[in-house]
């Protein structure tokens, strides 16, 4: 793949793996920004959120070239994979990172614990400009093609004004018929946990394990300017997230303490 | 252990490990408090984030009882360690969560990769008051006395007055002598980033892999209110996380762009 000055050089991550629905829809609608590079592990790294492979060495292979786009496999977690890019791979710098498509929700906590969105915050920290794209469905037959237009909008509002330094995009889509989405709605973080309800079993030898479950509880769901109130109403949600996670309205009343 | 009703009941965790320094010192400050209950993998968890593990179930193992603390080896990483303690484990809502002693500084933006934060933003989550605690050293000889005096002062202060909901703190101490400390400074994460410089080599077969290395740039040294200034300049640095990732500021701006 040859890169010209004037190309825009789009790199594509996720979470959920090489072979995930979500990934092929985003990398399809990119390649009408620019070149793509696309870098992803081959099994699922879900809920990574941004963790670093340290114990261990990374492994990195190049699956597919065209004039278009290049595929890379990588053993790492989304973070390993954007780092890994950005400074070996890429050869330039990118104009745009963008992650996804996540099956299932990032609104409110799940931010937290996403590796779509850590590779988006990861993105951020380098200064580059970086979006992560999820849809509100966990199902293996989703329809991901909802998220098309909107992934169009955002991603040309971005590449025609970059975002501030720190601050990258979370965009949510309701998982129902493009006919329906209401449009875009800015939004904050709403407040939220998920209650656990770990599964506990025995295993054949007898032994105790347990799966995390659990269910998502909105803390706020009267608030009607967050991202859960939006993507729950039928709205694509966009939250900028900052990288700063500063409690900033905390600090002069800390002070006092000491 | 028995828990009486006024007992303080107190879970400590870590991203290092069971048989890190760090732990140890922290497990041996909290029984001052309280009854302890620390959970941690045998093995490093560093840079974990906030990951969680989603693909493979949990084993916990009780390895150690007695009247004042028990000790859980837990295979997970420290947010699922914390979230199968809370769950599952302490049969009562702990009073405080503490992780650390990391070995090495979570100042600025080590705090998105750091699993011993992860822990105490999970304890936030569910809405109990949680601290992190760093040494500013990576030696395997470095001295932890110099943080008693200071898990002493935040954590009498925390159990006296709870955190608001959705902070944790940030406490990263120098790793200097204790007479050297200058005292407490509450402070905001500084802009930062990690330099990475990958060490590319070639395994027996003939093929590449990568191990992560790099160097952390401060992106306002001069700065004086932030938790790098401090910690540089001898101060133990106090910096209120909180959950919301909001980019707050940017939220009206980014209403006029679409």
């Amino acid at each position: 793949m040859i890169i010209q000055e004037n190309d825009k050089l789009i790199l594509i991550t996720n979470d959920d793996g090489l072979y995930a629905a979500g990934l092929k829809t985003l990398t399809d609608v990119m390649q009408e920004f620019g070149k793509v590079v696309v870098i992803s592990a081959t099994e699922s790294r879900s809920a990574m959120s941004q963790a670093l492979t340290v114990q261990q060495p990374l492994r990195v292979k190049l699956l597919e070239e065209n004039e278009k786009k290049m595929i890379y496999a990588c053993s790492g977690t989304p973070t390993d994979g954007v780092k890994l890019a950005v400074n070996q791979l890429l050869g330039r710098r990118p104009d745009l990172i963008v992650s996804g498509i996540n099956h299932g929700s990032n609104a409110s906590a799940s931010v937290l614990y996403s590796g779509t969105m850590a590779a988006a915050l990861e993105g951020c920290l380098y200064g580059i400009t970086s979006v992560g794209f999820s849809l509100n469905s966990y199902s293996s037959t989703a329809d991901f093609s909802v998220c098309e237009k909107y992934i169009r909008m955002v991603c040309k509002m971005v590449l025609s004004e970059p975002l501030p330094q720190g601050v990258c995009l979370n965009v949510n889509i309701p998982a129902i018929k493009a006919s329906e989405v209401k449009g875009i709605r800015v939004a904050r973080q709403a407040s939220g946990w998920w209650q656990e309800e770990f599964e506990k079993r025995k295993d054949p030898m007898g032994k105790t394990y347990y799966w995390l479950t659990g269910c998502f509880v909105n803390r706020e769901p009267e608030s009607t300017d967050t991202d859960e109130w939006a993507m729950q109403n039928g709205y694509v949600s966009v939250v900028p997230v900052t990288t700063d996670m500063t409690a900033h309205n905390f600090i002069s009343e800390l002070k006092t303490k000491f």
